[in-house]
């Protein structure tokens, strides 16, 4: 049997250690040959595939981003995508697929196991946000960063007894503000699931800064006033063909000063957030998911998705996990508002 | 309502998280007021009581260890034990208690709850092994640690080629060393739940070396050979009044050098597993679980623990949970065999 | 004796450990009484005086900012100022200052020095360029800091054949932008002491992807292209009065992308690059300072700083010092030539 | 011109970077061909020679260990053994070496040069020994790990008010000991060069107990007690041929348990002082050692190391570097004595 992997969509800290773990487990228990496609989406629509043995996945376990490179690359964008898949696919012999991907990945991956094509999931975003499995590898990285960036400004904060805003990563979900935000003791957080209302997080501004602390607000990059009090600056196509909602964190920060006085800064954390080398919790759960996917294939359990419940991996219609995106609850975020202001 | 908070046993990264929560929504949204027993049981017999108000627990939030301090103090190990814990609570005007701690302080928890003292327990061990919860706080610090410094060793091992043994904790369960050892890439991974033969774990050693790769050998420090291979050089009583089987990881390596000739090393990892500040997931989950356990206070509902169940936090009888301790399943383990050799 | 003691201008990784050591020092070895003056030089001119004993500098070694608080104020901007500081030591029985600062801090204290105020200088800046000291304190960390960032963004980088700009600390010097690119393995490094050509640095992005590498380009805030070829969006004073040229990181990535055809980004790392806990070299050579300066007070030695020469602390004279920037010299740029492009 | 390279010793943070901008700047700038010789000086007697290349070279830089191998083999044990190097020299037409190690390899480095092989030495130990340089790379990573071990271990020490002993890497100089000592803020450090009083470190033990704290002591391995008061439990020969004094840190709390009454542990921080990616600083300094000793060979300029000199790098004839050991002087030991205690 020979199996195609690919990755799409933004990089993330574990995809290396996902395609490990499919060929060390592929080749050395099911005798299966691999080869990877190029960038994604891109590399099936292209026919750009390359062999993919053990040495070529060996010393990858803990390397950020992904020897098989990424794009967002859409083929149902291209009248004759589907066909040029398939056509790839026969090509080389490929008999399924492993793919690897978020939202938009695994959209394209369930819409083309519709059509015929036998393959498997693995969801991977830094977001968290993928519907029906409890974490996403790259989530507990991305979280971590941000959570140490908190921690050193906390005491540039103190130091200058000024209000910081943090944005993080987070467009349609407010699961690392949320995360980060409670790890690293913020005073306000805010994600795109609660519109804000800009007096409230004034208030909790001044309440802290009442009792000699200096408040620091984190912010995903999504987060929204209610009813429109912001005027955002700029509005931007970010590289997944998603409308940016860019300059929320300095918009907070200049709404905070002019409205409470105090002196009010921005950092927005960036790619930095999903980069690098993966936490421990991250490899290991990129490493069970492909395990898991590889065996998936094996079993000719097509259009699923691997998925974490609890500490089990479970494996789910690819239909459903990508028939909505995975918010945060408000129950969960009420559960944390002591700590606000 | 006065609530008295203890921690007890060995110290664990995000103690401190947990205190800084119960008390901030315990003061904040239900009026409480909290006093901190020191010590852990010992300060209940002994009557050492410190008040423990909001400005206590101002920025304890990213700090190691526990403010209230800790001991092994069993209090039915005395006498007149139960008897004077109760005094205590009664001359402090306590009126139930929360309860910090890993298998042997829960488990007293559980036998005082059954003699009438209203209580509810917060899981806590690095060593994961508390049964009924997904995880427990501190395990996740653990784990990156120890994952930290196997990514250290294995350019140490290369340069060399070389065997370095690498000895984490986990005296009956191999959590630590099952998810550091893969997170790491380790070769070989020994934990107490599965007794290894020593001729296996050098020909996987050598299988290694003989792909021109140094092989990294990650033991429990519980791991303990089939049929008793191993005269174990010492025997201790831990802190804790176990049984410390001392030297397996020294032992591992003299086997494997006099076995393969191959020179082998050993890192005995210890106490640094233990102390420092908490990864941001044990921030979050020591938080939640604070939260959660003031709220069980807030219910009256006694002779509770609060768990971990996918992304929810339960309660479920603190009996339930200190009848047994939660081992490494074979099924778990052999899922990564593919990875040793 | 009694000695005060101050913070001036941006928070700083060490100080707090310079704080320590001087009163540890002072109070033990030589039964100095110890003030801190809160906030810089507004403690100064305002009377803003605190007890500062042994007890206020346990455990705060590791910890980032200045328990004493910081600012920019500048006693010279006020007419009386001089005498306010004056009256201020005066009413607290002050004998001698330890002032810690940057140029400009350090600027006020040698005027102050010259009108007879009896004091002595501690160097400290993340930018690392006061004259006369080989380094400061605060530099290690920020350049670690925004090392492990370039090794983040390596990965995001090469996974999407994407040119990937950061702007790091530095308005007048390219000391961070430097140390951390070539630690980083940047292919492109730009300081404010080099006005660069823009054609120049698009050649060397186009020379990387050539290769099938992503460029990373390192930048610091002040760097500048030769003879005006930006026109910059935005010019603003920071919080020490200085003009600020935002946006060059910016303005790199659209650059880069207009003029090669790549993708390009840009992270702007701000001030996570100056807060928290200090590296162990700072820590070591903050605590150096701190011994050096408090011995130079019980010297006598007044209108000196301390400042580190090969493995040595020397005293020099704060007007030496103050005279001029310590620039990255043109033969150090040079040197790294071999690894741009 | 063709150049050998080869890594001696020990392996050390820092060793693929001299080695890549040995290549980088070699080949771009002065048109040098390069091999490698494997395992250090075993390489140059069996005539292990490798091709080294700019490909070779790439994305080396952040990795630990030596892509070249090393080994503690001495061509001067093998009777013919200088003639053997020679004539590996000559079969591969290597016109000179670049010789990458510490005080053993850059010994023998010597006397080849003595009997007229051209070749430069590069400095490197992470025990930072060597004579003449004000660092050695691979240190100020070692000193970064064990510092940050200490601050892990101080919330351990303290939750539980118990003496914590931590062996570093030291046998015949106390510098790790000594910074990682200051940086981490122990109460007492001891190095070979100041044989110890274990009364006094006992005392200094209980001062710290007696102001609620509790006790770290930072002792390097080749730290002993005055007057042989130490009965060692182990004495081994170590991978360089060196006698090592094993179980300093062992018998160290034992005594303190057994002298002071109080609850003591040791922590032995081993290998993971020596791998693992180095920290900035190192990258930076071993980037620069790289780069000046090829420019040394272009020059012709053999018999020569290179050498940190303040913020210079120098160049000092290897006979003066190798005639004796970097010790920490008394003046420096006794700078930090009042944070003992």
């Amino acid at each position: 049997m020979k199996v195609g992997v690919l990755t799409g969509g933004g990089d993330c800290p574990g995809l290396n250690a996902v395609i490990r773990s499919v060929v060390r487990k592929g080749v050395q228990e099911y005798g299966f040959d691999f080869v990877g496609l190029r960038d994604g989406w891109r590399g099936a629509l292209q026919g750009k595939v390359v062999p993919l043995g053990i040495p070529s996945v060996r010393g990858i376990l803990p390397r950020g981003g992904t020897i098989l490179g990424s794009s967002r690359t859409n083929p149902f964008k291209d009248e004759d995508g589907v066909r040029r898949v398939q056509d790839t696919l026969a090509a080389h012999g490929v008999d399924a697929l492993i793919v690897i991907g978020g939202e938009d990945t695994l959209g394209v991956a369930t819409e083309l196991s519709r059509q015929g094509i036998p393959l498997v999931g693995v969801p991977k975003t830094i977001d968290n946000d993928v519907f029906g499995t409890d974490y996403t590898f790259g989530f507990d990285t991305a979280v971590g960063v941000a959570t140490e960036a908190i921690d050193r400004l906390h005491t540039t904060a103190e130091s200058h007894m000024r209000a910081l805003v943090v944005e993080v990563m987070g467009r349609h979900s407010g699961w690392i503000a949320l995360h980060a935000g409670i790890a690293g003791g913020a005073n306000v957080i805010l994600i795109p699931e609660r519109p804000f209302d800009i007096h409230q997080v004034c208030a909790w501004v001044q309440s802290r800064f009442e009792i000699n602390y200096a408040p620091i607000v984190v912010a995903a990059e999504g987060a929204v006033p209610k009813g429109g009090q912001m005027i955002l600056k700029d509005q931007t196509q970010d590289e997944f063909g998603h409308v940016r909602l860019s300059g929320i964190g300095e918009w907070l920060a200049q709404e905070i000063s002019e409205r409470t006085g105090a002196d009010a800064r921005t950092t927005v954390l960036g790619h930095i957030q999903r980069g690098g080398t993966p936490s421990a919790f991250d490899r290991w759960l990129a490493t069970r998911f492909g395990l898991h996917a590889v065996d998936a294939v094996k079993d000719g359990d097509f259009g699923k998705m691997v998925a974490l419940r609890g500490n089990r991996i479970i494996r789910l219609p690819l239909a459903d996990a990508t028939a909505q995106t995975k918010l945060v609850e408000p129950s969960l975020y009420d559960e944390f508002e002591v700590f606000f202001g």
